[in-house]
């Protein structure tokens, strides 16, 4: 199985619900990227259906939305 | 430890939010709670900081809300 992929941008929302995700799901099962830091990774992040952060990823290609931190759109520049 | 709970009101997103919950978590760790079914449990949810469903309440106290389904206020009546 692929790993889960939790995108987050650094806000307090975000480092609050990625400690909560890691502690639900499990360290070693969760790969965490912050967009704030790797921009190159804000396209890819927006075609898997990411619109806002943070947001969680899955293997099966669903996408769960968590609270709300930040747009997509605000990540771009 | 206590168990986490999801609210849901039966709405598509909730349900395959609750599907994605339920294979992340593990079934036996989480309590699914439907709300539309069990009206008394509203009140309950937003005392817990649930303003919309789906919604994972964790055993922590922390709330995720995931995806949007439907305010909670549209489940009073």
């Amino acid at each position: 199985m692929s790993k889960h992929v939790f995108y987050h941008a650094g806000c307090p929302v975000c480092v609050s619900a990625e400690h909560d995700i890691v502690k639900l799901i499990g360290e070693q099962d969760v790969e965490i990227v912050h967009l704030g830091d790797e921009k190159e990774k804000v396209a890819e992040a927006e075609n898997a259906g990411v619109r806002s952060v943070p947001a969680l990823v899955l293997s099966n290609g669903n996408v769960l939305h968590i609270n709300f931190g930040a747009s997509i759109d605000d990540l771009k520049n």
